[in-house]
């Protein structure tokens, strides 16, 4: 079972309170990878500058992470995002947004990229979203992110991919934005509702977790509980990589199962995992090296976490 | 088994984007009283004005609470507050705060009021929730509330009570003022490790629901799933009343029981389940004639959305 994702490959500039650092690897695509590539093959659509080396290549590829369509645009730099973080690591304002060869990207997959089973579709222009959308017919299960900017000048686009895919991934505030609903509940509601809709919706939470709701019901897994946090950058896409990748693995151990809400609820935990273990360094430099025995263990704690014991009625009538 | 609350009995005008009420019933022992009365025998300690009339005593003694020791001061006015709540619901502006007789509040307990097994200080001066609390030697488990107004002007007497409790309940945000801790888990952990400290410290979530930590674990229990807010007022001492009535209701039915994290773990559920209810009027109009089945309905529908299945591991080594 393999996983195609078309988004950004970046590097990024990031100051935070624990430190700085100048030009690291990031981007959509790259979080998502590193994240994924704990549960299934990876294909990485998107592009790249001259100044993208073999090196940086070979760390995109980690964990097996295929990169034979990461496009090298000759003549071109690599995007470039530069952001520094507030105290409280909750907002950050932007310093520098070079998009570079990300300007121009037109998404082109080939037949390998094309026949994955599942596809997820990063934060960039909804059009282009619907058009690798149709480019993979095959696809069985299909997640999307997307942002508050498209909301404003693209919506009739955005609803419209957002119609075509099984899994819609959004921060609570994008959803209530994209709705005009009045609690994050009431806009998944809403959407689920929708002529056409994708049958679960995920709303990030931030510092507080990830709820998902489905048709039969839903569920809602609280942050990591970590003592600091390094930085948060591509806490978002390493989150969609442990819940794609999960849902994947699953779909090849059982191609007929239902992503229901009992699977996704799993995929949460996994992906709060590996977001995680993200936010703990600069860009996604701890996941490199990470056993998944490492992931599994948070897994494990945030079960305990959400467990609720067996406890007698005591309310009076 | 008998709960004694402490603390402010109001008027209050709230304007919310859902309308407007110039002069309801509220305040900070008012709301609890109104939760925890679905669990136990709940005893009010609070001062009201001669503006209090036979007609508001009764509301306040809903489904049996014992209004004995509430004070009424003659020629004295009854605490009022007035505000506005912006949009969103997460933030208001408070418009007019006359503490009127809260101002010269000395809390005096009947001996009635000093033998109840469980106690709760709500939100007043940490000084006198020390006094308050040695005046329950009796105790078998005491929980209390505070507000960032007492960690800026009177830090030591809020350690100094906090030490003396069971249960620590505050808002996510203070307790990380209050520790200087960079995260929420963080600050959990410091406090426990504090030489004198409560065993168990709850931080409300606001619209995300609530977290508890003790020595031996953790929980977190979401918000209740609402398509609408009418009036949040009182949204914390609904929840604190859910949890101290749940845990009082437990004691009674084993004396011996250790409050620990599973007691609190359904506590939560309970305390979210009675606060969700609370915000659905203004006021706590909801909660006066609420059948208990309502509460454990939503109790229900918690842990359905807490629920963990079974699932196959999936990650690679």
């Amino acid at each position: 079972m393999t996983v195609t994702v078309v988004g950004s490959i970046a590097f990024d500039g990031v100051e935070t309170p624990s430190g700085k650092r100048d030009r690291i690897h990031g981007g959509a695509a790259f979080h998502f990878a590193q994240a994924a590539s704990f549960y299934t093959d990876v294909r990485v659509v998107g592009p790249v500058g001259d100044d993208y080396t073999d090196e940086d290549i070979a760390l995109l590829a980690t964990r097996g992470t295929n990169t034979d369509d990461v496009e090298r645009v000759a003549g071109g730099k690599t995007f470039f995002w530069q952001g520094k973080y507030h105290d409280d690591l909750n907002t950050r304002d932007t310093i520098v947004t070079e998009l570079n060869v990300f300007e121009t990207f037109e998404p082109k997959l080939s037949e390998a990229s094309q026949a994955s089973d599942v596809l997820f579709l990063a934060n960039i222009v909804p059009a282009l979203q619907s058009a690798v959308r149709d480019q993979c017919r095959a696809a069985k299960w299909v997640a999307m992110d997307s942002m508050n900017l498209w909301i404003d000048i693209a919506r009739d686009d955005l609803v419209e991919v957002i119609g075509a895919v099984d899994c819609l991934i959004l921060n609570d505030e994008e959803l209530r934005q994209l709705t005009g609903a009045a609690t994050t509940y009431a806009a998944t509601r809403e959407i689920l509702d929708w002529p056409k809709a994708p049958s679960a919706i995920i709303a990030k939470l931030g510092s507080y977790g990830a709820t998902v709701y489905t048709k039969d019901g839903g569920f809602t897994v609280p942050v990591f509980p970590l003592e600091s946090v390094v930085d948060p950058t591509g806490a978002g896409d390493s989150f969609a990589g442990g819940v794609v990748g999960y849902v994947a693995a699953r779909l090849a151990e059982d191609p007929n199962l239902v992503v229901d809400r009992d699977v996704l609820a799993t995929a949460l935990l996994h992906g709060t995992a590996t977001a995680s273990h993200n936010v703990e360094a600069f860009g996604a430099e701890k996941l490199y090296d990470l056993p998944g025995s490492a992931v599994q263990a948070r897994v494990d704690r945030l079960v305990e976490l959400t467990r609720v014991p067996e406890a007698p009625v005591v309310l009076r009538a």
